[in-house]
């Protein structure tokens, strides 16, 4: 691409995304120049290509208008009637997904299989002989202090200083999440989150009133830093909510370098970062990668983690590391659960305090990185003539891209009627901008029957599949 | 009194609480005498005497215009700053509780000692071997079965019919209360609240972006129907967030003919019902009280409550029987905590399968007559000459008002240098209207260092309190 094709490419992006917004002005010829480091003449070319495609207008005057309006419903409130379409089509998910015949590639907890349950029921028991007369008081917010302890050791031994004080134990990452957005937005504030995201970032945005600046991912590449500097500076964002590692539903997580862009970033327009890190320990290679926060020479720093991923699930028990904002989210709490299950605390500090997990964690990760392998070869060549099947280092997330003019919803009841949830890329947006996509579960162990699950499946997608020939752009 | 005083009484109690707010037009002579009853003279000369207090104007051609200000902040949206600075109270009396020396009685939960740890403990052990592959599937909203069908049989054999599909297991009654809000308003609806009222209702209320109609009770007789009919008459009030058994912080239950009343009004106008039940199984007489759902023919109601108070705290086990709102309730749930705790609710299926419950709270009803009584027996001689100690049947919770000049938050930090909490009327109301009040809980049994502590508290009262031949009207 010529360099003006590169640039009117970026500035389409940000229409699209809504850093610039219908009857806004972009900056002028020489500003742009100056900005950018094209030459006047590159960024003249640019705005003509935008001009002739109908996204800018040149007006008398005022310079270059934004003329379209951005694709993903960003800059607006969030739509509510779509947030809560997409909460109604969670639930189905999750009942559909507690049929115990059901092969759940839309459920984002892993194969309960994989949890070490024997060793957790230990746990529980030996909670249950501590369970004393303070143990209400003991744990109320910000929560247990051994547990607390127990969790800062773990970030230390990632290379991440965090102390036991910074720490707030929530009912689950969930909560964690939802107190941390409450703690440091208004309502009708400026956040900015991926698309697609995790559909619960999309519902806390809606209930607190929040407005939404949506800056579409790469499937391969994840976030890009100077997208998210173009939202900020057509914005007064308040905070961010990203997911630097094993990105939901993509995959994807961040290279160090873009994590230090990110850092700097919400450093120098002093925006507050709220981080969901649930997948972190699930990690494919020797070290579990950073969060953002490790980058940052700022405070406001809200790092969510449960242990429903990477443990157990249906215990709720999950935090947050909230640095200076600690106070303010304990606060927060007293409105929303008041504290967290006190028996629950105990059986977390009982099997932290051995050596258990660190033993569990190996095993897991080895098994899934097997396991999504298996999925995602399976997959691939299952769907090679009709879908992209994007895998990303660690986590146990695939992200399936199919053919534009695919109706995902109609593979997704045809799914269930196969015994099979897929989770529906409507989950996550809100203007169904990946209605053709879909995201699975790959940590279940594949046979011969789901294979043929799937293959089923599969000959459904290619039936609803246009023809290869047919133009889609 | 007289005819005329009744009524300019009813009316200014009206305007003090937001019945009727400044600028309103009150119902012509005609329409008032029709609707009260009472004679065209008598309305006449109850209109004369609150133009002559300042309450009311009569304008030429529009009648009588209210020209007093509520003094309950009554029909604005709740103060946030005011529920701001309440839950940062809430939050320092909660800090100074943690301290095992303190004597809690501003604490809301009874003494721990009360409960039954060696049962609940083996349950929770029990709940251990039991946790399986599918407990996280089993335990998803609406909550456990066996948990919803126990609870259920306990609403059974108070005579009161609730299916176990109409009950959703929470995160604590906190969770339930706030769902049930969510469930059936939209910011900007307006919401009956007693005043004094749990702080959670308010701290919810402001959350939620709600308005509120405030109806001041009274320390002894509790709700007026009469007054939530005004009440309802003046706003469309979309729903009803109300305590009729042991109300806190006052204590009251309302007389079965009240509930009887306040059904009909509800059903009457249509109305959603939030009745937070949470001490209902610390009656004191033979049976427990029946809530005022129990008596309505419309299905509109979220009867919410737990364990907290009755079996054990920090467990954070509650629900709600939401009857048709049940499906509204755990799709509200999936944004909040996403579900309960597995093994916290399989601890509670074991527990109440036994007998124990009915065993514990039979000791437990029978220790908290004679401690309330103890507790009040020595209060109202300690302060008899300064401050009236409200008592009423059942629960645990005195209700102190002293002389309305005395500031209470003094007598409150005074007490916590003498290793005592008390819950000052401030909590409980947006306007500071009780600023001369405070909760004792009176669950902790008393010997001579916990008198000691209460005489010399006494004393500080006593020295802060104006001489009783001062005026205070």
């Amino acid at each position: 691409m010529a360099k003006y094709e590169i640039l009117a490419e970026q500035i389409k992006t940000q229409i699209d995304s809504g850093v610039w917004m219908e009857h806004d002005k972009l900056p002028s010829l020489r500003k742009k120049s100056a900005q950018s480091g094209y030459s006047l003449m590159t960024v003249l070319h640019a705005y003509q290509i935008l001009e002739s495609q109908g996204y800018i207008s040149s007006q008398e005057r005022s310079g270059y208008i934004v003329t379209a309006k951005p694709q993903s419903g960003a800059g607006n409130l969030v739509q509510t009637a779509e947030a809560v379409s997409i909460n109604d089509f969670v639930f189905e998910v999750l009942q559909a997904s507690k049929d115990p015949h059901m092969l759940s590639l839309g459920f984002a907890y892993p194969d309960p299989s994989l949890y070490p349950r024997q060793h957790l029921n230990k746990s529980v028991a030996a909670a249950a002989r501590q369970i004393s007369l303070t143990s209400a008081l003991d744990n109320l917010p910000p929560g247990n202090a051994d547990l607390r302890k127990l969790i800062a050791k773990r970030y230390a031994a990632r290379g991440i200083s965090i102390a036991p004080d910074e720490i707030v134990i929530t009912a689950g990452a969930l909560e964690a999440l939802s107190l941390s957005l409450q703690a440091c937005t208004q309502p009708g504030d400026w956040v900015v989150v991926e698309t697609p995201t995790f559909y619960g970032c999309l519902q806390a945005l809606e209930r607190l009133g929040l407005k939404a600046i949506s800056i579409k991912v790469s499937p391969t590449t994840g976030l890009d830093p100077a997208a998210l500097e173009r939202a900020i500076q057509s914005r007064p964002v308040k905070a961010c909510w990203l997911m630097s590692n094993f990105q939901n539903p993509v995959g994807y997580s961040l290279s160090e370098q873009k994590k230090k862009q990110i850092a700097g970033l919400l450093d120098k327009y002093q925006i507050a970062l709220i981080e969901d890190d649930v997948y972190a320990e699930l990690y494919s290679g020797s070290t579990a990668p950073l969060p953002i926060k490790h980058y940052r020479k700022q405070g406001n720093n809200m790092l969510c983690s449960s242990f429903s991923k990477s443990l157990v699930a249906g215990f709720r028990i999950g935090w947050v590391a909230a640095g200076n904002r600690a106070l303010d989210i304990q606060k927060q709490q007293l409105m929303s659960t008041f504290e967290t299950s006190a028996p629950i605390q105990l059986s977390l500090v009982d099997y932290l305090s051995t050596k258990n997990y660190e033993l569990h964690l190996k095993q897991l990760r080895k098994k899934l990185v097997a396991r999504k392998k298996a999925m995602h070869d399976f997959l691939s060549d299952l769907l090679a003539d009709i879908a992209t099947v994007h895998s990303h280092e660690g986590g146990y997330f695939l992200w399936v891209e199919c053919h534009p003019h695919v109706e995902v919803m109609d593979i997704y009841y045809e799914a269930l009627r196969l015994k099979v949830t897929i989770a529906p890329g409507k989950l996550f947006s809100l203007n169904n901008e990946f209605s053709h996509c879909f995201r699975v579960n790959a940590s279940f162990a594949l046979n011969d029957a789901k294979k043929n699950q799937l293959i089923k499946l599969a000959d459904f997608l290619r039936r609803t599949t246009p023809n290869k020939t047919t133009s889609v752009l």
